[in-house]
């Protein structure tokens, strides 16, 4: 019988979603970003739960304040990634006896913030006790079938795209937790994409307009495991030739003798969406939305980086909680 | 300033619900069972989270079956309160590393179980690392604004009424927790009650329907602090005259010289449904539901029983998170 440690994150889930009987007619299959309920006429119920734990999730850095509000943008985020508007959230909070009731009021305050950030209201929620802050959201909102952008539908062919750049966080991340230095601006840029993640809901609700992208993932689990995500779920692989690697990334790796592209692959806590684009539409949803082409959809079911004409396989790893390296 | 442990549970839910700022419209306000959406056309989106954390929800002697379970029945008693239907759960988990693979399928087959026994599905969740297990849910629902049932809404006069006695899960806890012996027949029921809480879904629906109920809440709190939440809803008071005890709670209370009206009044993990009724519509709602008339809405604010021709008054007490006693 193994451990959970042995196990890791993603094959507890497997073990998990085994044990569940589909619901007949599910709108959104097991293991995509979020869930839903088809309501008839083409309209879907859309539902999205993530949990933030202290222990993993909150760098010692970051403030009540600061994780209230991520725990709402992790959902938000979601949401955005099928394109989706977030109507209401809920918070469920296990709070251990170590909090003051100023960390209580900066909670609320974070979770408030974190949805009027995107036009969104905190509706309720429930408390209780527990060891670590625990910070379990939720996101709710309306959609058109038809409009989803789900994590299959890539097609070989298709453009691979990305809203932003990647590597801020990982580096943000060396900072806060091994210390290690970078000058002042720098510093704040990276460590801000720590504590003050965006979700790019704007991006996903205008791509879902255009009807142009095929396949579409959040980020929080890193590049190279989004990808590896869309490719299994579409039965495709990847050809990416050019990496969407963040300018202050660069320099912080540079600083430390890092290497940039694995700063840019294989770390979560990014909030971009991976998309991919049907080509004959990718110039029209590029004129509405800052896209980043990096690559294309092939057939090989194989992902792989090009660099200086060699091909170099992109491994399914990424942040992934409980599996002990 | 003061720490968590002086504040309580419910002293935090009032520090975050007023950093909230309101949904224009919010068809339930905050406080209320669950939270709700308006849709248009009188439909609402209901949804509610709860969670389950093993420190302070979980027996030692409860499985992780029937802890997966129970989180699932505390999210749907939420809904059957209210008179709404589940129809998805989501659970998201955060898992200690002291768990096995075994550990993680009976958490998988006990959220499943939990929402067939109502005829609902899970669709889908999330996994985290975290000291204690934590179990947070969702359940989703579609109702007409019309027929759900509030915690405001009762009227001087009115009856109240509960779906099935009170004190099992009380003196079930005091035998898993203190040791408290009773004969096995007697045990049996009265640790079920814990472990294997049943929600009143049938009973919540119906009752919606009957357009009776003017005011509604679930037992999860206790006896006393359901009826005190009602109250201070719909600003009321309570006269209570003849209480719901359960033949097994007053045995095992008799056994070990405890009083019946407390194991009945102040213990949480109940999971009957509280009402109000108009008077003139309650014989009717009796023939489709079994309640169990336990006195009257009174306009006096305050909340006695009237015990022996005496009124003792029913104090604001209950299951409360954090609080140190």
């Amino acid at each position: 019988m193994k451990s959970v440690e042995e196990l890791g994150e993603r094959k507890i889930i497997d073990i998990i979603l085994k044990r569940l009987e589909p619901m007949p007619n599910m709108p959104i299959a097991f293991g995509d970003d979020v869930s839903a309920v088809d309501l008839g006429n083409g309209k879907l119920a859309v539902i999205k739960t993530d949990m933030l734990v202290s222990k993993t999730d909150m760098p010692p850095q970051m403030s009540p304040w600061q994780a209230a509000r991520k725990a709402i943008v992790m959902n938000i985020s979601d949401l955005a990634a099928k394109g989706v508007r977030p109507m209401a959230l809920l918070a469920s909070l296990g709070v251990p006896r170590s909090l003051s009731e100023q960390d209580i009021e900066q909670i609320g305050n974070g979770l408030n913030a974190g949805a009027r950030e995107y036009d969104a209201y905190v509706l309720g929620g429930d408390t209780n006790e527990a060891s670590d802050l625990v910070v379990s959201c939720v996101a709710f909102g309306m959609a058109e079938q038809s409009r989803v952008m789900l994590r299959r539908g890539a097609k070989p062919g298709d453009i691979v795209a990305v809203t932003g750049p990647f590597g801020k966080p990982a580096a943000g991340l060396k900072i806060l937790l091994q210390n290690l230095s970078a000058p002042a601006p720098l510093k704040k840029k990276l460590v801000d994409s720590v504590l003050m993640p965006k979700a790019r809901l704007k991006e996903g609700l205008t791509l879902a307009q255009t009807g142009a992208v095929t396949a579409s993932i959040d980020s929080s689990d890193g590049l190279a495991w989004s990808l590896h995500e869309i490719a299994r779920a579409s039965n495709v692989g990847f050809h990416i030739d050019s990496l969407p690697m963040a300018e202050e990334a660069i320099k912080f790796a540079n600083m430390h003798g890092l290497d940039p592209v694995e700063l840019c692959l294989y770390a979560g806590e990014e909030y971009e969406l991976v998309v991919t684009v049907t080509p004959s539409l990718f110039e029209r949803a590029r004129k509405k939305v800052s896209l980043i082409r990096i690559g294309y959809v092939n057939e090989e079911k194989t992902l792989v980086l090009k660099v200086l004409k060699k091909r170099v396989p992109i491994e399914p790893r990424g942040w992934e909680h409980l599996k002990t390296k």
